[in-house]
């Protein structure tokens, strides 16, 4: 199963989804599934990966540990950030009102097959 | 009811809670309940008060409106970040297999309280 399948996967599950995304840590989309085509996803991916390195960052001063995944509510969109190895991550945004217990499920269920495909 | 007795309330009903604190946009922590006291809470603050600030920029950028909550799984911690209102937000650290679900409804049912000492 390719990484086209299981984004295809995840957004078929999750009734709200607004789009999914392999994301390299220098912000680049490595594949997309976009549900609501307004979202400019080439800015989301490079704005959220600057976040999660400032975020690794932080928690690497304060001897937190590895950031496992980050998830963002907003009046607009909730955007869950998990990372897949070292390169990548997976970003994965849901309706604000959208059922996130849902959403980490469907991303934990997924990582492993993303894990083998992106080795 | 003070700010101490509501920090306190909520630390006593999550068991597998590490540190709370009131911390302003600044940075400065204004009030704090620490059970895990290796946990440098004034670091804690300043660096997630900063992260608060980028994500804030970030999801304005990209037009999802103002950031809520912001929730950072690490290998030691899961914070939870709440914003109250322009100028103060709530840290909330639960250990790493702590009950997040708990832990966010805690802070949604105090945060009429917080609003309004806060004012």
């Amino acid at each position: 199963m390719g990484f086209t399948e299981i984004l295809r996967r995840i957004v078929d599950e999750e009734k709200d989804a607004l789009c999914i995304a392999i994301v390299g840590t220098d912000g680049i989309v490595v594949e997309e599934r976009l549900v609501d085509s307004q979202i400019d996803l080439a800015s989301v991916g490079a704005e959220y990966s600057s976040i999660l390195k400032d975020i690794s960052k932080v928690s690497d001063s304060l001897r937190f540990g590895d950031v496992k995944e980050v998830v963002v509510f907003t009046d607009k969109a909730i955007v869950m950030l998990k990372g897949i190895n070292k390169e990548y991550f997976i970003l994965f945004a849901i309706k604000p009102d959208g059922n996130i217990g849902k959403g980490r499920f469907l991303l934990r269920r997924e990582m492993p097959k993303l894990e083998k495909e992106l080795q």
